[in-house]
């Protein structure tokens, strides 16, 4: 649990160096979003918010589709509107012709390139929706399909599991939601430097990374905007070391899930700095009773309370902008449990990435 | 394979006895809703339909989030009126003041027991939403607090883990849904006779459950209505034997977790006869190629392409009303992995029925 002071240089070939490489970027790409990029989402926000959307439905895959739940969240917080998740195949595979007047349609995806979210951008572009494209290329379907476009400037991302583009997602999503109703956006302006601060703890990531090198399965749990990390670093673990890795709030844990959660489904819980991390106390009570395995990513205070965890630097930080710092160690856990196992992340096996193969 | 022409009887006491008589109970059930609830059910419809939502909400947890999901097909397939489900931390939890006006919140609870349930659905009443609940308790907090209520009319339901209520919220909200349209149902009515028949199956599930008796993770995967099934399945097997078992549709699969199936991964596939089934294809092209183990659950002729499967009586029955048949031989599955593991599903470790405690 010593912080490393100075982290040891990547390498720079073998496995695991593209991925590694995009994690380290972070910093930079979230200040590029908030110099280069923050202008272009607020005056996209403002022409958005002349429409007056009343509904608000989210389309993403994958790591995206993390994102698109954060997104919900602030919605419905921030905006008080009402917002979805779509299920993508009701267009696509059954053909259903929704009526969208008046309905904000966001599509999230990284590449911009899978075919079915550039079918559905246009089927919401037909049924008369207002559709926003949030991607990493300008040039891709998606983009072109939406009527408005927020880029990611994350530059290429070559690693095949997603890192800095989520974390782009995230703070593009941000600024635009904020942006929506003309809010000060100027709280995210200390993630660069917090994020960097977070990557630097190479030897904190290495030591929990050593707990979970030969774990089986894992449990992921969160509530509120905590969730979509939950979610996001379960599919991390799982797409770069193979182990099923079972995200849940912790409201559902408790309906059913919480009977496969015993001391060999060790839990990572990520607690909030505010209202998500205070509902999901009574849950950790629980998983604590039972005597299960527990590590928290949260703020100091809630990670002295168990024996392993990595803190973070909430502090003036706005609850609904810490998923951007809660994902970076668990990004980095997955890279080292799979480092650990002899896997190569930048490439897991079966996985293909969409910008590159159709 | 050979199918049981004559079921053993129930035993009476010890282990799983009260999941097995629940799981039995399924026949009647349905008849019961279809024959003395469906008109209530229709005329709730038509007071409905009569304000006009232009948006619906779903809010549920565990096996009723399954039906949930279920709904949110219907409402978006047959009615064209985007959905969502609603996260409801962002009200209980944030204090989220949404805007819901023609907004339909129906909120689907087997007990209608659940607190966080009872006050998302009067915040929604607040909030200017038509409230409909969805339970098997008409004298639930849930159900007073909504302004319409369906009733199940499943009759206690004991064991933990939910069965004869979730086929029977399917069957509730597929009539409540194309009740809103005034659509005929009638085809509904095969229901009964043909969930009997498959509950009749004894030795083709015990079959299947030999397979997974030592599996340490499964994935179960569809696409459309079949989608809600594979959650579900997943859920059961969880919460009776302690299978970490990874539900996702079959476009998520492919964007990540495929890393993680293998032939140390059993795949269950919930095929569709529709377009649910004919989506999820590539799918099962691609986890073939993989060498991966496959089970699939559905129409005879996609069942018959594999080595091991169950083949359910679809000819004649609407994609849409699938859902009903395809879960059954996933419950009794579940039923017989736990006991072959010399568990009781009846009373999971750590579940605590919310009907009864809270």
């Amino acid at each position: 649990m010593v912080p490393s002071t100075t982290p040891p240089p990547a390498p720079r070939h073998g496995p695991g160096r593209i991925m590694r490489a995009e994690i380290a970027e972070q910093p930079e790409v979230l200040g590029r979003l908030l110099g280069e990029g923050a202008a272009a989402i607020r005056e996209t926000a403002r022409r958005i918010a002349a429409r007056r959307p009343r509904f608000v439905l989210l389309s993403a895959r994958g790591t995206s589709d993390h994102a698109a739940l954060y997104a919900k969240y602030l919605v419905e917080v921030e905006l008080g509107l009402p917002a979805g998740l779509t299920s993508m195949s009701t267009t696509t595979a059954y053909g259903a012709e929704p009526h969208l007047a008046d309905v904000l349609v966001i599509t999230v995806s990284q590449s911009g390139g899978s075919p079915d979210l550039a079918a559905s951008t246009q089927a919401a572009v037909e049924a008369g929706a207002i559709t926003l494209a949030v991607t990493n290329n300008p040039d891709s379907p998606v983009a072109e399909a939406a009527e408005f476009h927020l880029d990611l400037l994350a530059g290429p991302e070559r690693a095949l599991p997603a890192t800095k583009t989520y974390t782009a997602e995230l703070l593009a999503l941000y600024l635009f939601v904020r942006g929506l109703h003309d809010e000060d956006t100027s709280a995210a302006h200390v993630l660069p430097e917090l994020a960097e601060q977070v990557l630097a703890r190479d030897d904190e990531v290495q030591h929990l990374a050593g707990r979970y090198r030969f774990a089986e399965r894992m449990v992921t749990t969160s509530r509120g905007y905590g969730l979509p990390t939950a979610k996001e670093a379960a599919l991390k673990l799982m797409e770069t070391s193979y182990i099923p890795a079972l995200a849940y709030s912790g409201a559902e844990l408790l309906h059913g899930p919480l009977a496969m959660v015993d001391n060999i489904s060790p839990v990572i819980a990520i607690v909030t700095d505010g209202a998500g991390g205070h509902a999901l106390r009574p849950v950790l009570d629980r998983l604590r009773g039972r005597g299960a395995d527990l590590v928290v990513i949260g703020p100091r205070a809630k990670v002295a309370t168990v024996a392993h965890g990595f803190a973070l630097p909430t502090a003036g930080v706005p609850e609904a902008l810490q998923p951007v710092l809660e994902i970076l160690p668990l990004q980095k856990l997955a890279y080292e449990v799979s480092m650990a196992r002899g896997q190569d992340p930048d490439a897991p096996r079966a996985l293909v990435k969409v910008a590159k193969s159709r």
